[in-house]
């Protein structure tokens, strides 16, 4: 089939190639005309326009009913809604727009509502390293426009298995906000232990550690793979990586949906206040735990101008 | 090579059966006639008391110098040191002594330095589950001992890769039981997700979703797969199984370990305490709370007979 | 000097009350008519209506320029912004009107932009318990607003050290908001303390261990005064107090506000999951670990039909 | 009566001054001989040796069975076996020793069983700031020897509420034990709020925020006195006190305590973890996180180079 692919940054050009190399017809735009060429050099057909890309799309269809098929890979947030802007002229009913970023389950039930095509919001996971084996895909939104992009998603996922419809509108950014929660929990998880051994009373080689566990262990996984890889790239030790985790933001929606929920979820929440600690200068609670240890006790207090 | 296995428990039996599939010869030996007799069905040869058990490894020991291989599959605590006493009188330094139950470190550490024979703390991980597939074997004590031991620990564990020396006696047992401390956590960090998933605002079908993340997202594991399991045997809301999970020494032993280096843990400590939890009558924590809440607020006290 | 007081449950009527002790006029108005009576038995001249009451205190200003004073004590939330739009005709600029409920700080912003009256929003604390202690008053607003209801404040609050000017429009119920997110720290945290107490190795009488702490102990407070109340009300069992927290919605606008602000509130998020933890039949999360352990080690799996 | 003190640090010397402000003898000694010195200063009768001490005590005595009273106010651990050691030959069992410092409970009872005198645990709570208000007294052990000590009680603690008998022997170390747990998770609840407000919306003065709560509000206490002014002495931003807690014993007791006993204890673990945190240079666990996220999202690693 032929597909339309809005945004060609990393992912974007992952899900182009991935839909050519399993034999679909992929036109494709990005504001970046490097970008567009990148994709066109892989075997896109390159637009310079949103209009254009329409346009090609519309032209193209050997059958006339079949609706135009488009895959938006452009940040979360603002850029979707001007794309979604620019695009509804040329959108109607039979259309399929799917956004496969990490946009808030609440703005994809609104845009859902809000366009006249078909709108799939589609949870993707597994990341750029993913580009050989393909992601898992949560879709939410009309069962007819996902059976219509089962070839795609079946290209761009790792397989049939690699996807399925969730169920309406945003229950695919939906579920895929939870994974990210879950994810976050998992990287700390598997951090303390890595810290308990690398501090803890023998001298380990973390990545014989990693390698081991992964080959049989109960908590074996790819996100432990990426640790064995990380020991192997970075040392025992870890190098110089910086103790400064960015990001948050799924992870906040994570927390902030389980409050809504009233669910308690303790262990998501820890990995992200990890996060927030990671980027702060000194917390002033336990500065303040410091200063009252004084208060009562009259211990001495630990001061700035005492560490260098 | 030989190798004796004592202790024939599940576990016992799947490290006979993958010895002697990879052409290894075993004398096996329980306290339990049926579970010798079961071993000897599949192919060991049955010894009727440990005493038996070494003799028959001295007398076919083609080698006079190579010394005994013996594996221990008991339940971790007094049944080792009543095994290795039992075992004292017909060890000596050539021979080779593997503990693979969960034992902790320092009881592992203490029963090397006690030993005539060297002593090889071994974590094993995988469980039941794992017997065709092998297990992760993280092996601590002298180097020679583990090299003497490699061929029957390619054969246990899922290949070369699934084993390897992490250092000094106790090292093995150490590793494991962070490894089991993390494996805590993961599983509690996957039972939130789930949790906010069944709590939240879409009908999910759950096996779905595991498979779906199973197949190519960041949060892709094992314990997922058994996840995907669970839902397909259990149902969407898991059926009638309890909020009570069992266990927690290993949990324990890690988070103590940690307050010893100091190493922060909070992950891990809240993941055996939703275990403490599970099994608590109501928190007397939070039926304080309550109370308070009238103290201050008038606000009213609800009592356990309300709830019928 | 005089006020007019709007909303006469617990707390309005102490409003009311330690102003009329303290020797002000009070102009009082609540919708249920015995409300407005029960505080006209206690000196204040009933109203009955809002209009009514903006008319009495406009004739008994003897000074015409000073403007009307209010106090609005009604549930936060739409109740809060009924009341002020049917007052809104009977408002300028030299009137004050105090809101001292539980309202969300950004709530209080708007409605002070909104308002044509100078307006206050004051964080009150202390519950009904403190009706004769008086409150603590956190107060946002105009400086000039909060020195005219000074007179007032020094006789509901504590007196004047009980309350203060936070800073502008929004601070008061902004502090307001944290000190709850504090309170539930500190009720789970002595909860804590004393379970582990109550389910430790000695016999304690608790009454005696809070009274105790309560003279001296680095620990004492008011909380803890009301932990000793408690056992001593209840018993050292807590008796038929059942393990079901309600409320949580200023903690839950704390933890919100901390993600917002990246700042890492572990303890006060805990303390508001245990509420969310004591109303759930049965956690989700430790059901499907209760299940996994299955999975991976041929565990029992504890059933809900085995619990009776 | 007549008290022998034995450890004259800062709270040995307030155990003497409080004693003999009430009318107690007091017979003083420390292996400072300035130590001894100050409080003959301040009234006691000083010792040169443990011998010394012993024999002023009987000597003294003009009731010949009541015993020898002596309160040992010695560092927790070696020093206390020590003391107890060079004491044996002169206790007999109508002797009573007090341990009023920070032992662990099962060091306790050890030393209530190995002891011939009547042996007192006894738990102190307040610190060198209460020195004029007096302590709170957690004391276990044999009842009859609670009951001799009673005038000496009511003078070291803030009277004869700030005592009691809370069981056998260990109690009182126990309920200490206790409330130090009890004690950090306050001090780190308190710190999360104040760090909301600091890093929050509003430019706030901290010692007003405290001072209006310590007026009235819920979460009034002892602590938030103390917060009040290292606020005072501070300033709003805590000036230059470090990001670092010393200590963690007898928070570390408590949660060894709560595994044995599995009681989950998540916001006292919480507490004390925040303090092994504030020593640390970097987090392990934070540092693999941020590696991870490369790993499978390709984001950009922070490197400690990159924070010059």
């Amino acid at each position: 089939m032929e597909l339309g692919v809005i945004g060609l940054g990393r992912m974007g050009q992952i899900v182009a190639n991935r839909s050519l190399s399993a034999g679909h017809d992929v036109v494709a735009f990005d504001l970046s005309a490097e970008a567009t060429a990148e994709a066109a050099e892989n075997g896109a057909e390159p637009a310079d326009s949103l209009a254009d890309l329409c346009d090609r799309l519309d032209r193209s269809g050997g059958d006339e009913d079949a609706g135009k098929r488009i895959w938006l890979m452009v940040p979360a947030g603002d850029a979707v809604d001007a794309t979604l802007a620019d695009l509804e002229p040329y959108l109607d009913g039979d259309d399929v727009v799917v956004d496969g970023g990490n946009s808030h389950f609440e703005a994809s039930t609104r845009r859902a509502a809000d366009t006249d095509a078909a709108y799939l919001d589609c949870g993707t996971s597994g990341g750029p390293a993913s580009a050989e084996a393909g992601f898992s895909l949560m879709v939410g939104g009309p069962a007819w426009a996902y059976e219509a992009m089962v070839p795609v998603f079946d290209a761009v996922a790792t397989g049939p298995d690699g996807h399925d419809r969730m169920g309406e509108s945003g229950s695919g950014h939906y579920v895929k906000m939870v994974h990210n929660g879950v994810e976050y929990a998992l990287m700390q998880a598997y951090g303390e232990g890595f810290e308990l051994l690398a501090d803890g009373r023998y001298d380990l080689d973390m990545e014989s550690v990693a390698r081991t566990w992964n080959n049989g262990a109960v908590i074996r996984s790819w996100l432990l793979e990426l640790c064995e890889e990380a020991f192997r790239e970075e040392g025992s030790e870890l190098g110089d990586v910086a103790d400064h985790v960015a990001g948050g933001s799924t992870g906040t929606w994570t927390v902030e949906e389980a409050l809504e929920q009233e669910v308690p979820v303790p262990i998501i929440y820890q990995a992200l206040a990890e996060r927030f600690d990671s980027r702060n200068e000194g917390r002033f609670s336990r500065r303040l735990a410091n200063r009252l240890r004084y208060g009562f006790g009259r211990h001495e207090v630990a001061r700035r101008s005492d560490e260098e």
